[in-house]
């Protein structure tokens, strides 16, 4: 078993969070240290991909990873056996994290010697998408087999993410999901989103991933 | 294109929901309407399992179906192809809906000649489960994509459904996921949960479903 602590973090006291996420944003600048925000529906495969793109930059770099659930630690297990410093949040119900929860996160991960910290938020494409975490940036993983009309339905976590992984599509030849189309659903939320289609269980894909983020965290600590 | 009304259900005045929901329960059993809310991931296959499941019901039972969506109509232009009524609720951006809202769209839906109403609720494994909408039964999909650890992550949503149906199951050989490991995560969050496995996409299991549901409106209009 891995090691990992966990922490319940509070409701934030903080009516204005988009002033709060601003302030920790920019604190994040000065100590320049890269937070990433990780969103998908339930079982998407976002601990799947982060174990996958810490293989690929623990070498170059020093990621810890928050995991965000309403009650279960599987998650934080399975990331503290890549060695990256990870820990568990609990939201105690919450569906989402706001930035005072995530700057909360933070100080239980003891950031001073990272350089990328992770938060992977609750699974659910809505109430993330309407509470801005801090993050430098914000990444989304939407799976095949979710089907590819998501980006009509969910408008908003679209809407907001730079990068948008399609995962799982080892799968594609079982569903009725067309690639085209759904970039095409992405592109209409969000121009300019960076879309890279993955396959987290084999790897496939997540060079080019690795890659996209390896540069926003250089960009960064400029 | 099939045909349908949207309406935009307004957050409820209502500080006490479960006061408001228990009303409503006791008005739908008065009026002997059997109120279904069903509730899934997005991409669950929530929509595909309904058009199945009113194929096998409406020559016996007249169905209404609420879709709920934040955004889009794709749902209820797709149910209206059925020959079932339905009515798009748009959320206006909220993650659930709660009983006032829900009585909102059974009056937009008209259900006077309905024995059977169909709540499609948001996308949403966390806050859905968290606003008792009044419904008579609870039902969710988990799909196979999602994985057998659903269960640990959002303990809520499995320990208030009536029934768990597991859909995809076409696709269980290309997923790690045990069935046996799921059903026991299940009854651990919920011992009397009734679980079905079906392949809405192929109708497999759809009858056992239809038959419980069938079961429960007999039973509710007694």
């Amino acid at each position: 078993m891995g090691d990992f602590r966990v922490l319940e973090v509070k409701q934030s006291v903080f009516a204005d969070n988009d002033r709060r996420a601003a302030q920790l944003r920019q604190s994040l600048r000065e100590r320049k240290l890269f937070l990433l925000n990780l969103m998908s529906s339930p079982g998407a495969g976002k601990t799947t991909t982060l174990t996958r793109t810490i293989e690929l930059l623990r070498d170059e770099l020093r990621i810890g990873v928050m995991e965000a659930d309403i009650d279960s630690d599987v998650d934080a297990e399975r990331i503290s056996k890549t060695g990256a410093r990870a820990i568990q949040l609990h939201t105690g119900g919450m569906c989402h994290l706001d930035a005072d929860m995530t700057a909360q996160g933070l100080e239980g991960l003891e950031t001073g010697e990272l350089d990328l910290a992770i938060l992977e938020n609750v699974g659910n494409l809505v109430c993330p998408a309407e509470f801005d975490t801090g993050a430098s940036k914000n990444a989304m993983i939407l799976s095949v087999p979710e089907g590819d009309d998501k980006p009509l339905k969910y408008p908003l976590m679209f809407s907001l993410c730079d990068v948008v992984l399609i995962n799982k599509i080892d799968v594609l030849p079982y569903f009725d999901f067309d690639m085209e189309k759904c970039r095409k659903n992405i592109l209409m939320r969000n121009p300019n989103a960076k879309i890279i289609p993955i396959c987290a269980r084999t790897g496939e894909g997540v060079d080019e991933w690795a890659e996209w983020l390896r540069e926003q965290v250089k960009k960064w600590r400029e």
